[in-house]
């Protein structure tokens, strides 16, 4: 990793900004173009200009070359922050934002997830909670009580009890005969690969129901999913205690995102 | 400012870590082994290393030097952050945490504050809503709402309703006789100065009253006040669209801060 800001940038030192993570194939970024316009969509919800953005390509490229992942699979991070800030929460009059991109190899497409559901919980009243932000101390701590417990991912509840997200990962899962994933409402990260597979699973006259669950829906589904930008589509094996068999709609939903991953 | 940090430092990309705002006075910290104490707490809940704070004294030394500001009011901010990460949440296990100061001028004890309501809420069901994180885009977003609205601060409610704290202070109210002020467990900020106020009150005779409270007992309010490490004690002399007249308890407050200011 080359590059640094300095002491004072807002992204640092109190979390004001925004990223994306792209995942590269051969030089070539997947769903480029509707990364950057969550980011600037993001900007809107912050109030921070997006005109940084107009750099991404050239700064994503140059990162790409400079970590020699111009072959293969890579994760492509957009990062931008609102710039230098001086003291105190209130951000200058001149602010300037600062975009600067790293990549580092994608991880391998993977194996079945093992889940838990964390106690940190989302905060579905602040907009925050369904942006990409540079504040995400709640998912990392939500997934170091994964890892704690041997666990891949963690499954995060919003300060109502209602399913949220994963993590780094949004979730879908089958239940009487339904697939559901969460509601954006509820504090859930407005995921790339979860906005895919609902259209194109739409698309395919496969009904998919975004609503407000309570823990006990997801804890009694036949089948779970999680879903990101890196890896797809990606089968729940085991939950909370309960394995969970393989399900046939496993390929189903894989197939919706293979051009994607 | 002098300094910067790498583009990988999790405190940059994730705000994964902690701060904090010391008043220096004369080249003097105030409270500075509680602030010490405080930082060392939270990285005991973030599971980071505390090690570093071995090294605040000097940094912060040096920090001061640098911006010239061995004499007279200074605000002095330790960061402290996960380190270098490589990609993703999960932290590095060879994870060195990296600590920092800087210093600017303070603010000086301030006129009465104009306070809205925000509508960004705070998080109780997250550790991180009563530590000084580097997550703290939802004060950024708060704050920010206070300044279109013409006011100095926020108040923030939890996402249950009950109020919190400020983006930068806590919050202390009278009501019917009593000092309130939010108990910690609704997503609060662990203030120091709220601390010092509610000890040295006590042991002065003054009764304050912890407790969860709903937005309706501080709207009706007979006085409210701020309280943070920089300013000590600040009336509020309007909320939301109420007047407050001056109240002679301010006085008494202020007195019970007046050294640590």
């Amino acid at each position: 990793v080359t590059g640094a800001v300095a002491f004072d940038d807002r992204g640092l030192t109190l979390g004001d900004g925004l990223f994306e993570t792209i995942l590269v194939r051969d030089g070539q970024p997947v769903l480029w173009q509707e990364h950057l316009e969550r980011m600037a969509a993001g900007c809107a919800v912050l109030a921070l200009p997006d005109a940084p953005l107009m750099q991404a390509a050239d700064l994503g490229m140059r990162a790409l070359e400079a970590a020699d992942l111009m072959r293969g699979r890579a994760a492509l991070r957009l990062t931008l922050t609102a710039g230098a800030g001086g003291r105190g929460l209130d951000r200058p009059d001149d602010l300037v934002p600062r975009l600067f991109a790293t990549a580092a190899p994608a991880p391998m497409p993977a194996t079945p997830a093992r889940a838990i559901v964390s106690s940190v919980r989302r905060n579905a009243g602040s907009p925050a909670s369904r942006l990409k932000s540079l504040s995400y101390l709640d998912n990392v701590l939500a997934r170091r009580q994964a890892r704690a417990a041997g666990a891949d991912e963690a499954v995060m509840l919003n300060t109502d009890g209602h399913v949220a997200c994963a993590a780094a990962a949004n979730l879908f899962w089958l239940s009487g005969g339904m697939l559901v994933t969460p509601a954006l409402e509820c504090g859930v990260l407005a995921g790339l690969m979860r906005a895919a597979v609902i259209g194109r699973a739409r698309s395919g006259g496969i009904a998919i129901i975004e609503e407000k669950a309570e823990l006990s829906a997801l804890a009694g589904a036949e089948a779970v999913w999680l879903t990101n930008s890196l890896v797809g589509v990606r089968p729940v094996a085991w939950l909370h205690g309960r394995g969970l068999a393989p399900h046939p709609l496993t390929e189903t939903l894989c197939a919706l995102a293979a051009d994607l991953v």
